[in-house]
């Protein structure tokens, strides 16, 4: 089959690779019909050192199921399947509690070989979702945000808790957060206030449901979303993950106001203390999105054309276009690309 | 009136000095007839440098209410009263979203001249509970601990919605950790691990309702309980505020949990990345606790004698031998001094 690997920091390329098979009981193999690029395939995109092998790369898709190991049951050969970005058994206690991506089973992990013609899914049954048979293809985009920035963002608003009458402010204008504008108005969220400086991203955000949009960034954007809201914003979900946006949030948020990241926090020491969280009581959480969790919830709207995520893709390639469409998602030319088979 | 005044680090005296007098319409003037020394006094106690004029000391005490301003309408000369360590107007939006600590009126702020005779209370409506007319005697001890240290303890295991079930590590012995355990088994906690190293004090732990006690702290510490529980406690309270303590709450909690403070960071910055709480999205919150907001659920176990937050006091002294209670705690011959009028 034809799959992307990375070689070093901006050298992408499509090649032709051994077929994955079936290895364990619980396994499928699914034919990619869609997939997509993601901004955290940008991070090796930007900093992966030299590899002898080349790295496989993608973790989003969506598919036709090919195979199924012996103890598969949930999903069968031609059944049309979203995969969250992590694979997981979806029945450990963790699971149970929501939390899919700290699975403890041994086997879970996180798919990163989702950029190719097929991929071998472990744990089928906790990791697959099967889609209504003839779903309309017009659909499929927003289907595969399922995947992951959906529900990332879908996750930060979760969360942080928002609510009916929240202001709530989201911090970076990328997919994971324009989907977290949608999610706090699916939520309930009286004013959304995006931080992005680039136009037609903010405008897919307000067509999402922002109220208001500041592109200032630091003290400056800091002094304008406390002058909006008399005081700061009561959830603050962050979808950039460097240091200055956290500094972002803990100036933004409201006191006893929650700062729910979903950004990969490229920082392992931030401020914490009386200056900046205690002092307010404001609470710190997020992390990886167990998505699984949330296709059922998400589903519906997309099906019934209520929201239409998808629109956070802007250019379609074929999978031999790949590597351009890294360059493009890296030069902002463009904000998302989708894989079509 | 007599009032305890510090002049520098391990400098504490008695002295004579003005009696307050009521400044505003919304004042009282309360006659003080419990109060108390707070582990947190003994932050100045270490690193207080010379003071030109004596700092005034303490921010825990009941008494009677001896004369009110014309607006002051909740409570009359002549009541018993307990007292938030902080006052509050607790009308606006976050005394009532439950964060009273961070009251928006400019007159809101925390006690700081509690071990007197005498005490001049700003806001009184929003900040004296009345208490019954005609109390026992011997429950002064465990209603003076609504005015911190019962309610601080509560506020980390609501904080942390510890809830029936779960299970609670308590990091710290002092008077908060123990009422964190008491407060955990209120809410219904399973098991309630106390970390801690001060037998006597932990003795009360188990009597409060901690199930188990780990003397051992750091590394050692959290591996002894990531064992105990199969993988870290549920939900995390951390009644101490130094960095080792963050650190071994990092440690302990089980992943999709919460790490509560009470204990104010004497710290800015600590780790809250991929590797800490990122990466099995734990949610970190606590802060100055808004004990106001729980007088009246927290009193009626009180008055029942169903709890006695009160045995956290281990001496009671009279003012003038205040310095000494002071030197006694801080070499840990005592827990918590109670000072009786």
């Amino acid at each position: 089959m034809r799959a992307t690997l990375m070689y070093r920091a901006g050298d992408v390329r499509v090649e032709t690779v051994a077929d994955p098979a079936v290895r364990k009981p619980t396994d499928a193999i699914v034919r990619i019909v869609r997939a997509c690029v993601c901004g955290s395939d940008l991070h090796p995109y930007h900093g992966l050192p030299e590899q002898e092998r080349g790295m496989p790369m993608g973790h989003e898709f969506l598919g036709v199921v090919e195979e199924t190991g012996p103890q598969v049951s949930s999903v069968r050969a031609g059944d049309l399947v979203v995969a969250s970005f992590s694979y997981q058994d979806d029945t450990c206690e963790f699971c149970r509690a929501g939390f899919q991506t700290a699975c403890s089973h041994p086997e879970a992990g996180f798919f990163s070989a989702a950029q190719a013609e097929l991929i071998r899914v472990p744990l089928a049954d906790g990791t697959l979702y099967k889609l209504p048979a003839g779903v309309d293809t017009a659909l499929l985009p927003s289907l595969l945000t399922l995947a992951d920035v959906y529900g990332t963002g879908y996750h930060a608003a979760k969360m942080a808790k928002v609510t009916a009458g929240d202001t709530v402010a989201v911090i970076g204008d990328g997919a994971v957060g324009l989907l977290a504008v949608l999610s706090a108005r699916q939520l309930g969220a009286e004013r959304i206030i995006l931080m992005g400086r680039h136009k037609t991203r903010t405008d897919l955000g307000r067509e999402f449901g922002a109220t208001d949009v500041v592109a200032e960034r630091g003290d400056e954007g800091i002094a304008l979303v406390r002058e909006l809201t008399g005081g700061g914003a009561h959830k603050v979900l962050e979808a950039v993950g460097h240091r200055p946006a956290y500094d972002q949030a803990v100036g933004v948020v409201r006191g006893g106001g929650v700062i729910s990241r979903v950004g990969v926090p490229q920082y392992e020491e931030a401020p914490v203390g009386f200056a900046s969280l205690f002092g307010r009581n404001i609470t710190l959480n997020g992390g990886p999105a167990p998505v699984r969790a949330y296709i059922a919830e998400l589903l519906p709207a997309i099906l019934d054309g209520t929201v239409d995520p998808g629109k956070v893709f802007d250019r379609t390639v074929t999978l031999d276009e790949v590597p351009d469409a890294y360059r493009a998602m890296d030069d902002r030319e463009i904000l998302k690309a989708l894989i079509a088979f």
